[in-house]
């Protein structure tokens, strides 16, 4: 049997760790700008939302990527819905 | 036994359909404004890669509610992205 290397497990947590970290620089940016115009609320109210069911989500299941990822998720996500409502 | 019902899948469910969902408004809204100023090009290109790499990863473990899901937060994120592009 040739030497065979799975990619799939890495693509997976590629993916997790890059969906939480993503949201830093738009976090850092309306922070910074306190400029939110474009953002909708919806959708950041709709995504902390997502990201809380997610956290839920890894809690029940006990699984610990699933929960860190979605905290700090959960985190990021506020800030920029805070940053929202208070610059409108 | 007293009867017991899991609500845990249906967190799951309700997570993965939400997180697809609520990138409508977002895409509608810089569609018909133009107005793309607070969104961060990085948050939204490294996200563009965070669903194309769970559609990858559906596809690898052939899960098709990651799959479908993830190719409509492609389509939706793609949306955002070229807006940005576009608009500035």
């Amino acid at each position: 049997m040739p030497h065979s290397f799975d990619i799939t497990p890495f693509i997976g947590y590629l993916a997790a760790l890059l969906g939480t970290v993503c949201w830093v620089p738009q976090a850092m940016k309306v922070w910074q700008t306190g400029e939110t115009r474009a953002l909708s609320l919806w959708a950041n109210l709709l995504f902390l939302a997502t990201v809380t069911l997610w956290l839920v989500y890894g809690l029940l299941i006990g699984d610990w990527p699933l929960i860190l990822a979605n905290v700090v998720a959960v985190a990021l996500v506020l800030a920029i819905v805070a940053a929202k409502l208070k610059f409108g």
